[in-house]
This record gives structure tokens, C-alpha cells and sequence, in this order.
């Protein structure tokens, strides 16, 4: 595609009728290819292709956005009210607004998940700054807009991951503070989270954990960490978002009289845990069985994490933590 | 447009060939507006209302990219060595590559603005991570892209600020720590910015300095900050973006026998400085007249400032620090 894109380039100038110049094209011609996938827009259901954002939105030239990632899981959607509580403060802390009500938007997802045909899907809700319709650069002129997007269900760790457990090594990288960013915003600052991956995968792990501006555990790409040592779990609570697979792990524990805790964590307590996994929506839970080359559990998945795996799993398929999806037969 | 997207919401609704769920349309009608201007994406120039990215793309979704700003003035354009110098540094920091020399960008800027029409513009060069053609949440995997686009030239002051000066608060925001992102990538990550930007607003203010990780003052939505005091001048080193305007200023200081440090200030010297000013290529040399509701130089632009802003509009005119653009006319 880049060998295209150079040989494009060269003929568009020769091609200019004559002149050094080259001609404005009146429409865009994307040339990328992109996942099968339903996305909502300007009241507008479209294919995944068709899903764009102007440059000019601030969404994308601040990162000034909010977004939550639902899923479902063999037709059913998971705890969508967590999501929309999180996604409606997120909006609220950011001063945005849309004219969208968490009914409209569960509509709207359930529509997007039926139109896609998936059971198994990854829901992406996006709320940006937008643009402003007038020559500014002031936030408050901005028109907020609001993206949904339904893609195959995708996981943090892959398929042998998920059976034996990741690797992963600690960064030196701070996650951004919450002196800077409020983390209970969901948010699309990612760049230190990009770069702990790029230094992980140079250490030969698979993916990384940033510390806080403590020096303490804080989280990863797109998940959070518990760690389990005697029986108890405990994960982070300073510099993490607060997930919605960590408050279920949380909730399990409550229903299963298992103790734990939202507190500091140190390199050390994670690196002596007796078993260590990461939650994502992305993904659910997720065993570590390698921290900085060490092996956690002599490398193996632990008692605890198996279980909390299925129970997790298990949740899904009750009406207290799921709602089925109706999908449509287009002859009805 | 807000009040229209209820009612074309509700009307799709009921427009949907008597089944209770809505169409999948095979293209996006975009209903919004743009600013005139002009992009260049995938070897196409376009008009900038044509100019999107794939909701898919980390650009976004990761604020994973980095870019450059840099801008006409009077159909010439200002150092643009050091931008692209800038943009390919951040570019190989972020392991991000394009297709393109700086030669290649060059011209296609040239191009652009030449087909903008734009004596005066605003030119922005974008590196985004981009979209894996496979699914993937590995960044190696990802095509990079680069785009660029123009709209008119704008400012951080507007025109009665740029004579006046401005009116900033310091904000309690902590700017985003080089420990979790490198400040010299230009960078999206602004929510901390935008949120010093709305406590501004809020406090009668028109925009925002922000302190660094140490408590010093760093930098603005957009700018760096100088302050002078008995005829030295002084600016932030630590945490903040090494802008070109910022640079120019130096230049210009070294080049009048100015002194002028790098060096770390305090919100008291800040707040004690005989003159300040913030500097952006959107704007130039810009004073600032009052800060926290305190004025500066008794709400006078300063007589170094001045001069100093005159100089650095001068300069614009030099073959040494600017390049004429060739304006095509249709006809040759």
C-alpha cells in the first residue's frame, strides 16, 4: 500500500495537463481497507468504511474526547448501564454534551450489534469536542458529536495467550497523572501507554504496565491488574481508569466472600504475587504468568484467576448482567 | 444542527420500510460544515471538508501521531526547516515512518497552499499510527499516514488581544510530565490544556498557563510563555513543546545582544516580570497584560515586547528565514 502511495504520488504530477501543479480533487478517494463493522454517525448507520472524522475535530486534534468500550457476548450485552453511567460523567466532566439519552443510546447500540449480524462484538461509544461552525479556537463554540462503532469481538491477550497466560514486563514510563488527566474519564491519551508497548516488545514481553506518578502499579494498554497473594486480591486505585471488568471481578469477589482490595501496589508485591491477571473489556480476564522474565505461579495460571475467568464468563449469559440483542431478519 | 439530528434520529426511525430497525446506509452523508482550505491525503489534494480519518485510525483512537504546524504569511512561508526537522524527530521517536522526504513535503505543502489561494494560512502536517489491514491491537502492525492540510491563518489572540494583550490564569492543571509523554513529540494529548482553558473561562480569563511536574510554569493551550525583567529574558525549559516561534525569539535575542535564558520560573517571577508575552507560530509574539486578574506593566504592552514582535514580523519577509510560494494561475 505505501509502494502505491509512492507511485501515486509521482504520477499525479505528471499527470497535471501540463502544468507543475497538481488538480484539486472535489471528493476523497480512500484507498485503505477496513474490518467488517457497523458504525452510527450523524443518525446515519454505516459500514465501518464509511465511519469518519473531519481532521478538523478537536477530538482528533486535541484528543479531546471521551469514549467507553461495551461488548457482547453470544448476543447478549454486558452491563451497559456501568458503561453508560461511566461514559454520560465522562461527557459531563469534559463539559460536552449530546442529544442522545442512554435509552437512545442503547437503542442505537442494539441496532448497530443486529445490523452488524455479530454475537460477539466490540462496541465502541465516542463522544468528541467536534469542530466549531465558526472561524475558533475556543471549545465552548464547538458542536459535540457522537460516534457509535461495532466491530468483531477483540481480546488484549490472543488465543494461546488466554490459555497460558501473558508476559509481561514493567515500563519506566509514569502513566500520565491524574494531576493532569482525570483517569475516571475515559480517554484517548495514549501515547505513554503506546510507548511502555514498544519498550515491552524490545524486552521480548508482550505488553506492558506503567507505574503512577507514585511510583506504584498503575495499569496497562487498555487494562487494569490484580494481583493475589494468600487467598486475598488487591488492584490499583490511583492513576487507573476504573474499569468495568475490574468492578466485576470486584462484584465477584463480593458474591464469593473473597477479600479484595483497591489500594497502592508496589513493583515489588506485584513481582511476589502468587498469581497476577489484567482485565479488559477487550478481552475480560486475562492470566500473566511472566513479569520482567520472572514466572509468576512457576508459570503456571493459577486456581483463583481459572475461577474468577469462568465466573466472569458465566455472568454473562444471566439477566441481571446481560441484556439479549434482538437481531433482525430483514424478511420480518 | 443539533435540533436536526433529533429529528432526522426519530424519522429514521419510522422511515424504515415498516420494520422496526433502521437501514444500513452504504455511504456516509457528512451534514456538517467546514472552513474553506485545502488537504492532501493518500497522493489527493482535496477540499478540506473532504479531509477524514477512519474512526479506526490510533491517530485517534490512541491520540497515537504527531504533527507540525506551520504557516504563510504574506505568500511566504516561515522556517520551514525547523518544522520539518521537528516532524521527522517526532516521527522517528513515535517509530512512525512516511513515504515522503522532506522534499516531498516540501512541495506538497507548496501545492497546497498554493491551491488554497492563501497568502496567510495555517498549515498542519499530520503522522497518525494509522489502521492494521489485519485485525491487530499490535501499533508495529499499523500503515502510518500522513496528511497535511491548510485553512487560513489563525491566532491564539484575536485581533483586539494582539493589541491589548491578553488576560491568562494560571491554572492548578498540572501540564502532562515528560515522564509519561516526551513534550518535544508535538502532540495531541491536550486535555490537560482544554481543562486549563475552561477553569480560564471560568475565572474571566482568556486562556491558561499551565504548571510542569516540579510546580514551575510550563507552557499554554498552544504556546510557550517569556517573561522579562530588567530587560532579560527568560523562558521555561522543562515540559514544554521547543516551539520554532519560541526559538525565533532566541534567535532573535542572540542576533539584538538580548539576553535570554531557558531556564526554569516560578509563578512568583512570573507574576513579578516587568514584561510577558506567549509565542506560537498561530499568532507569533503575543502580549499578555494581565495575569490572575493582576496586571502586567501596568496592562501596558511592553516596549521590548513590542519590539520584539516587530522583529519577528520582519523576518517573515528575509530569504533567509522564509520561502516565497508559487501561486499557480489556472491559465499558464
Amino acid at each position: 500500500m505505501k509502494k502505491n502511495s509512492i507511485d501515486n504520488k509521482k504520477s499525479s504530477k505528471s499527470s497535471a495537463h501540463n502544468i507543475p501543479f497538481p488538480v484539486l480533487n472535489t471528493v476523497y478517494q480512500d484507498p485503505h481497507t477496513y474490518p467488517e463493522g457497523v458504525a452510527y454517525l450523524d443518525s446515519q448507520y454505516v459500514p465501518i468504511s464509511q465511519a469518519k472524522i473531519s481532521v478538523l475535530d478537536w477530538g482528533f486534534l486535541h484528543s479531546d474526547a471521551t469514549y467507553d468500550v461495551l461488548h457482547t457476548w453470544r448476543g447478549r450485552i454486558f452491563r451497559p448501564e456501568l458503561h453508560l453511567n461511566r461514559f454520560f460523567n465522562g461527557m459531563e466532566k469534559l463539559r460536552m454534551s449530546i442529544d442522545y439519552s442512554r435509552e437512545d443510546i442503547l437503542e442505537i447500540i442494539s441496532n448497530a450489534v443486529a445490523l452488524s449480524g455479530f454475537q460477539d462484538s466490540y462496541i465502541e461509544l465516542i463522544c468528541t469536542r467536534g469542530c466549531s461552525p465558526k472561524p475558533s479556537r475556543d471549545p465552548r463554540d464547538a458542536i459535540n458529536r457522537f460516534i457509535v462503532f461495532v466491530v468483531p469481538f477483540s481480546s488484549v491477550a490472543n488465543a494461546r495467550q488466554l490459555v497460558e497466560g501473558l508476559h509481561i514486563a514493567i515500563s519506566d514510563r509514569t502513566r500520565i497523572s491524574p494531576r493532569s488527566v482525570d483517569p475516571s474519564i475515559k480517554n484517548y491519551h495514549w501515547l505513554d501507554l503506546v510507548g511502555g508497548l514498544y519498550d515491552a516488545y524490545d524486552s521480548k514481553a508482550e505488553t506492558a504496565l506503567l507505574l503512577d506518578d507514585r511510583g506504584n502499579i498503575a495499569e496497562g494498554p487498555g487494562f487494569n491488574v490484580f494481583i493475589i497473594k494468600d487467598g486475598k486480591l488487591a488492584t490499583p486505585n490511583y492513576s487507573v481508569l476504573l474499569g468495568i471488568t475490574r468492578q466485576t471481578v470486584m462484584d465477584i469477589c463480593l458474591e464469593k466472600g473473597l477479600s479484595c482490595d483497591a489500594r497502592a501496589i508496589n513493583k515489588l508485591e506485584l513481582l511476589a504475587a502468587d498469581e497476577v491477571f489484567i482485565t479488559s473489556t477487550a478481552g475480560g480476564v486475562m492470566p500473566v504468568t511472566t513479569i520482567n522474565h520472572k514466572a509468576v505461579n512457576n508459570g503456571e495460571v493459577g486456581m483463583i484467576t481459572k475461577c474468577i475467568k469462568e465466573m466472569y464468563w458465566e455472568k454473562h449469559f444471566l439477566d441481571d448482567w446481560s441484556i439479549p440483542i434482538t437481531y433482525h431478519s430483514p424478511s420480518t
